[in-house]
């Protein structure tokens, strides 16, 4: 049976939604009481796997599921062997380097050589000031990025930013995007080529769906 | 000021609860309201700085917080450059490894060479297979770990276990265990030398109500 990988958090309302579109309903993890992390859709179609964003791509990559949706930030951190396939063009954010409003840095080419930049995505950041050739030390945290600069740890952050707001609540402010991101269809590279479960049909129906919503 | 780190999760509530028996009021990082991830204890004599578990090492190293509380399995698996001065002796887990109850794996070495072994702690992983001279292939995930071996995508688990509840709910047992884990006070080395803010009557004062306390 199919399995589709899917995120926790930001992503899931959205990615429910359009997987009902297409035939799949997954929607028992949108049930507040609900603890399970795997489920069959009501058609008894397909399999569902909750999981961490991040983790997305590993269970696709390894073939434990043949489908996911995910953020092309993810992707662009971890660089993992799947098909990305569909755009489907949810899920608005953008990767940026953002500091302290109270500095003079106004683009990162201000940021004093060897200074130090705090991040979750720490090769997406890593390549993005070697590409600048600007040499900096990469802080790797796991949250609350923003205290770099509020505690003096880091000149600045590189951070996912959708509405801007945590940045302003925090006194920083945006001075240079990465890239933008939206939510990815990925797919398990053997099964997509082999055709699995008729996947082909699944992903144009996807492909269809995010055309007609335009 | 001195600065101390703290764990958001399991090890907080024990953490404000032993440095207020030394002086220390950080309680307001309790109200259910509390949003600041930065505030002055009720006496003034320091600042609480409210961060991940994993990112309480990272401010120590840097100097941003003189004083720190994690556990020791953050501490085992990112050897940060910190001094490691008290065992807490509260937030007592271990580093496991577990299989399906239903496979024939009664030990690590019943796994097959190259097999796989999913975990949130890789280095740990890898250093014990590598110790046993067993080839597995450590698969990094970040949440939910046992399903893992659930959807058959690892053979095995390598994680933090501390009742076993989890692992019971959802068919994995335990085969062996890396190290035991609890929660360490940590000092930025060179304040820690320097004894900035007369540090060390305050770690003084941690390791008698640790002793009193047994």
């Amino acid at each position: 049976m199919l399995t589709v990988a899917l995120p926790k958090g930001e992503l899931l309302k959205h990615s429910i939604r359009l997987l009902q579109t297409v035939g799949l309903d997954f929607s028992a993890f949108l049930d507040s009481g609900n603890r399970q992390l795997q489920i069959t859709d009501t058609n008894g179609i397909a399999k569902g796997l909750l999981v961490r964003a991040q983790d997305v791509p590993v269970y696709v990559e390894y073939g434990q599921a043949q489908l996911g949706i995910v953020g092309y930030d993810v992707l662009r951190e971890k660089k993992p062997q799947v098909a990305q396939l569909v755009d489907l063009r949810f899920g608005y954010c953008r990767m940026s380097v953002a500091v302290k409003q109270s500095s003079s840095y106004r683009s990162p080419l201000d940021l004093p050589a060897h200074g130090r930049v705090a991040s979750k995505y720490v090769n997406c950041a890593r390549e993005y000031f070697h590409s600048l050739d600007l040499p900096v030390e990469i802080v790797p945290l796991y949250g609350s990025v923003e205290l770099g600069p509020i505690t003096g740890m880091s000149e600045a952050i590189v951070d996912l930013v959708s509405t801007g707001r945590t940045l302003r609540e925090n006194g920083l402010m945006e001075i240079a995007t990465l890239y933008e991101s939206t939510a990815r269809l990925i797919a398990h590279p053997l099964s997509y080529r082999m055709n699995t479960d008729n996947l082909s049909d699944l992903i144009a129906n996807v492909r269809e769906a995010i055309l007609a919503a335009v």
